[in-house]
């Protein structure tokens, strides 16, 4: 393990936290395997990270924890699971874009405090970290990490105002809601319960669900990242916990400690809709699925095209291409197949198989591109790269025309809120026109969805704002503390 | 490394190889990284082996290799592939239906000869297989494995009748095609040239590219067992190898050294049409995509459905089911979402998430499914474990009726040329009649295509036969030393 | 990695720590390679601790570090020491005595601090750490480990009175001389300087060395647990810190920041002279081995014996046997061979080989024993199941009498400073009388050297005080946070 | 694993083998753990070779073998041994002084023969292993490996003649004595018995013992390459297996198949005496303890000294330095300590600490050195580059006069038989004369025992011959194959 440590100045080397959380909760008197629930909670959130995975558990005042690198099936076996006995579990699956891929920073956070142990699992990104991080040093803690995990933890470790030797736990985690800015979906373990916080401005997604029994009946309730969690421990959606909002989930069941932010207009991430999501989770009321399928629909609207093929790229790309399909009236096929096997490979492909990179996760069905003017539908383009390999791809399988078709805006602003997306200089449509673009791809004709389009296809209103930072650059929090950093 | 050895009357612990196999040769003067490009063919025929992997080169009379447990991912790093070096490269990633997944059974198999280094690698299986060990047992050889390959290579070291202390590969290789019974698609490296042969049924594929440089020009050749593997190393498709044909690929190009076999009629593994091969491959001059397109319209037309809408259970039954939905003129959609992270696990769902397993690796969309009635098609049944899990969780999903359609016929047979299918007691249609199995899986109808219709689908005729044996029974070749064994 | 968290009220299953330190600092203008010299001055102290090893240097405001689990020499390779640059470096080889083997415990300790990283590396035991993690507790700090390390650090962490935004290191460390009670022998890296502290009753060793160039100039300086660390870094002994002592060592050489404590008699652990330290280190102003020589001498003094040869238990007890056999006027000879290769099995002897578990590790020489009436010289008797089989293998081998002689009083107490021996229950020499304890081993006499012989050997006197508590139960340090804990 | 594989005509890459043997058979209704009793058998021979360690065991037809690099202790767990059932086990221990150190070499070796399965083990090197292996390849068979005992057991798997489809195992093992030329120490499992070989020469020691039950009564045999293997297992010490003796090791006993040569003049490896053995075990009726000091006893009258003090390089030359103090009636005594985790290490001194190579394995006790004349015994100088730094430290550390004792004489020629010294080239009594020598190590006066004083210490006579061509040059082998390789 080599780590190089950043000082209290430079402390942004730290990974932005696009991960999945979960925690399980058993009913008093009814026998729930929560950490084997955790596993396979995580499993089914494993497209959220995939650099490690942990899961703790309370038992009596001990907490369990098992951490390791790697994906969820890699980290757990039978023997590591065996431990992790009691009615409680949080889990957490990572995703880091930084070199420092360690195991100091696999999650669930684990500290002791005065009134016993204190676990915590985190999806998102604090925008406000370098101040409160300032602010427990200056406190006379140390910091084993670069995590804002840890900065949260610590925070909990702090008695609230006017507490008398017993832990207020629901005003200690008032004051995450209050002190801390930007993306936050928690799951912490204190005092032998399980707290779920959002955001006030919900911009990471969190849902919660029953635990359903032999009998059909309630045994525990589940909070986890996406409702797609659900489906492999046979929970029962209930409904998202809504931003602002603070739930504790114990024996008992659940209690709301704290209720949402009315006055506030949300803003959950659309680029969950746009990729980010499972498909076969449901946001804010509706399948991710249906609502590729309508930025399709919308898509086509704006951008139609005249073409004899309507294909995707697999595999985020398919539901917006069929969308897009029938509503221009065009039939729908598969023009590109993907290496299912696809694990990474640092193996450069050398000098003279220069041309194959694109190739190694993609093939054209020729006989159905063979004479064809294809449209191409896909997601996004973030830096550009893949786009134009694509093209070329296609029309050497025989396409006569293609036309590339986005299911977004474009991309012109990183994200400070826990989304990976690159800098500004690396952002293909931050340095070019959308024409510039078409003639970089090499493409007959190129369409992006308007931030108005995905606004209808995802629906807003009143209670349903989203964040489109990273489309239009109007942040829904202060990113004062990273202006300049990867502009 | 714990083995346990099986004697010479036991010899059939050996695991069936259902194999991914390339060469590369450079032509004279030019500059090919066959190491390299042998790596990348690989990666893409991961799908037809995922224990093991291996290259092997030549240069001047020394081999080198590189072998190792795991997908050729994580076997192959710069620094293993470094020392591989030469203008002539073999490569294998091996497929393993038994517990005995040992390194030592990773291919290349590579022994030294009175000529020098032979390394082999093999996909097939051969019926004959006991016979000819106890033949080579019998001339006072010992063995070191349980592997076909082994028993190949052996009889490869072995002088051809009338050779004076010259090898005569040619002729060694002829004596392979007639001695061995049964499937073997083998690329041998030998005394610096690479040697592809088919066996006289061209049981399993085999084919045949050219490599091409930077200026377009032809700097040398691949064979592989799929045409697949050929975009990942900027080759392209010349021709499948022929059955009972001998190709050598060295510095002076392809030379044929032995006929296809024309008096035989070819029997191809239909599966690797159903289910096998990669959809992007080509087979008898048609992409398998298409072939599985036409199998779905062929269902349709022998099993049609009246219902609102067509799914196929992903990824395999997708081309079959948009077949399906365009011949019967049903709108296609996406009803089941897989998780692609689906690693394997060992981890047990335990008593209270008894009902997950089929959950963890799909999800409904609900708002595809919801007053539905739903046609869904699959590939094929073996052992129809999945099948109602899958019904049910339609039905869950909103589904008012599930009509299930298949793109083959009842697997009835067990394969001993190299695919693992199961026994004759494990297969479910051995057991059941078609209306049993539907009530098993608690479909509202069942319908699987006829032996004739998946002829018509993928073609047959004087020169394009198959092996149907599965479904039929039917063994093109003697299955004598295995009956009993499997039923 | 499983940890089971002990809550705050059972604090105590804290490893013993006795393990091994080093600290390096370059002269000004001096080119030092401070991570490798930490690294070889490890490697010289693998004796005092097997389970973890770590190293961390300093670059400008960056602290690098490399941590991991086993033999120094397995931890560190060219690869992972090559990022340690910088002109200070601190190491750390740490014992374990209990189960939680695990690479969070592993030193050095490293945590960033409002004045930028800070770290630690420990030998010793911390006899109040209870009452020290309550109060850490209770300020809000959460605490991540069960180590004493990680309490000194976080008291590190929080500012001294009366510092006004800039760190007042010596302030700092100066209130762990006077708040921390027990065993403690620190080094320390905090704002690019080393520190090294050494409790003021000394009970762990620390010496003082210079690094010495090629022209035999003094390029840096090193404190280590042991001066056997100097000679494979080339380094000249010094001297020892003084109990109470503070040094500073950097680029300016070395400054005393806090002097001895001259008014309490020093309480150096009797047992490093017994057996902990290597023989060819220097305590107190001699060679350890000379020490062991006359510990032998004293113990024939008071229990001289009728026999034939002189032999001692391998190879600890070599010199002690050496001295005992020039002091009766007997031949020394080798009577045991001790299997040098003796890693770790855990493989058991199984019933049909039960009598073996002292023949894999010593073996007779027969020639030398038979027919002669032996003496068996140990440095010790703990749990006392060693001696009898031993006893009985001379036997075997011919002796015709045995008796065992050992160079140290019994052991009948418990240590709380750092040193891992046994509960009360454990230690034979609680349980039994010196007769018993003879007839238990079956040796035909039995002699212990006596308190007062063993203060003869290794000097007493008003600078020259021991702890030997463990054959007193005179403990110099109140330990009543452990009472009952092992009794 | 990477392998550079050598061809036919340059074999001779392949490591000599300086391993350790054992062998392990129950008799008829005793129960003996063969496999746990091999494991402590290998454990005790561990100096023989530690990189890789392989157990094998038969019950009925099949063979169960667990091998892997590294230490016997680290290659076998309880999960490794338990599947290894049955009252017959060969284990083997591997040193190999060449880089191709890969799990493909351990052993045990194992093939399948036309009468079931068949396992060997090696300790020693044959001398025309080139001829054989052309023989082997000439008869169509293919090597998988550059190992003699891959050579051995090929010869094993060719029928006697005469055969007539039973096995004649005697007969096959009676070719192997006839035609392997060189040093071979072989255990053999086949058909179910154990048979131990031993060269015509004896050049490697094999020895037998009976495994004592619990009543002390007989329970089965055990072979192994040095008695020092019994005391660990239980085992009591019959006799050596003589020169050219085969033994069959089952059920009912030890049968004796083929007599000792006794025409020829036994070439017993004088190394072991000098170095190689365990100073436990014993060779031809005497503990090399005892051999070693007549040794040092024989260097005292040749070559004694006026000092005052004579110290051993530990741990190997012990036993001469006592032997040597004895005979000049000067004091024995411990100048340099050896550290004794001394773990290969890997990293390099680096320039700032390059004169401490030598000081990572050995410190003085000064106080024992200051002031004195020392004599430095040492059992052998192979390359020389040791001795000189070990000079300069004993001076460094206060000796006036440094008067170096070598108990063995100059080693001048290469060993073609299994022990690893050094080219021709390498060997610095080969290029320099005794006066050079003594001058390059800086030593006051240097004495090597001769060949004749050597003789008299270990014995001679008409059944005593030792090999000592690394001494002398004269071989007791034909080693035409290996001249000019070497020298």
């Amino acid at each position: 393990m080599i780590e190089a440590w950043p000082t209290a100045d430079d402390p942004f080397g730290h990974p932005r936290e696009a991960c999945g959380v979960v925690g399980i909760a058993a009913l008093a008197g009814r026998r729930v395997d929560a950490a084997r629930a955790a596993f396979f909670a995580l499993y089914a959130l494993q497209h959220r990270g995939q650099e490690s995975a942990g899961i703790a558990t309370q038992v009596g005042d001990r907490v369990h924890i098992h951490r390791g690198m790697g994906l969820v099936a890699q980290v757990f076996t039978e023997d590591s699971l065996a431990p992790l006995q009691g009615p409680v579990a949080l889990g957490h699956t990572r995703y880091s874009t930084t070199g420092s891929s360690v195991l100091a920073n696999a999650q669930p956070y684990l500290i002791e405090t005065l009134h016993g142990p204190l676990a915590l699992a985190h999806n998102g990104n604090v925008t406000n970290a370098r101040a409160l991080r300032r602010a427990l040093l200056a406190r006379g803690v140390g910091l084993v990490s670069t995590s804002d995990s840890e900065v949260l933890t610590l925070m909990l470790a702090e008695p609230a105002e006017g507490e008398d030797g017993v832990p207020d736990w629901p005003a200690r985690l008032d004051r995450i809601m209050t002190r801390v800015q930007g993306a936050f979906s928690l799951v912490v373990l204190a005092g032998g319960a399980l707290y779920a916080l959002r955001d006030p401005l919900g911009l990471r997604p969190l849902c919660l669900g029953e635990l359903i029994g032999g009998q059909g009946e309630v045994v525990g309730h589940i909070v986890a990242s996406e409702s797609a969690a659900f489906g492999t421990v046979g929970a029962r959606f209930v409904r998202e916990v809504a931003p602002g909002e603070i739930l504790r989930l114990d024996a008992d069941g659940v209690a709301r400690l704290r209720a949402p932010e009315e006055a506030r207009r949300p803003a959950l991430c659309v680029f969950e809709y746009v990729y980010f999501a499972r498909p076969d989770s449901q946001l804010e009321g509706r399948d991710v699925y249906m609502a590729r399928m309508a930025l399709g629909r919308e898509l086509a609207a704006e951008h139609p095209a005249d073409a004899d093929l309507v294909i995707g790229v697999p595999d985020s790309a398919t539901p917006a291409a069929m969308g897009y399909a029938a509503a221009v009236g065009l039939p729908y096929g598969e023009g590109l197949m993907k290496n299912r096997y696809i694990g990474r490979t640092f193996i450069q492909p050398g000098e003279a198989l220069r041309r194959s990179s694109v190739r190694l996760k993609y093939n054209p069905i020729r006989e159905n591109l063979a004479g064809r003017r294809v449209v191409l539908v896909d997601d996004s383009i973030v830096r550009g790269n893949t786009m134009g390999p694509l093209v070329r791809l296609l029309r050497q399988a025989g396409a006569t025309a293609v036309h590339v078709r986005i299911s977004s805006p474009p991309v012109r602003h990183p994200c400070f809120m826990g989304i990976d997306l690159a800098s500004h200089a690396e952002l293909v449509a931050d340095r070019l026109s959308v024409d510039e673009v078409c003639a970089h791809i090499g493409a007959d004709s190129l369409g992006y969805l308007s931030v108005e389009g995905m606004g209808r296809a995802v629906g807003t209103g009143p209670r349903r704002g989203h964040c489109a930072a990273c489309f239009t650059g109007d942040y829904p929090v202060n990113v004062d503390e990273h202006r300049g950093e990867r502009g």
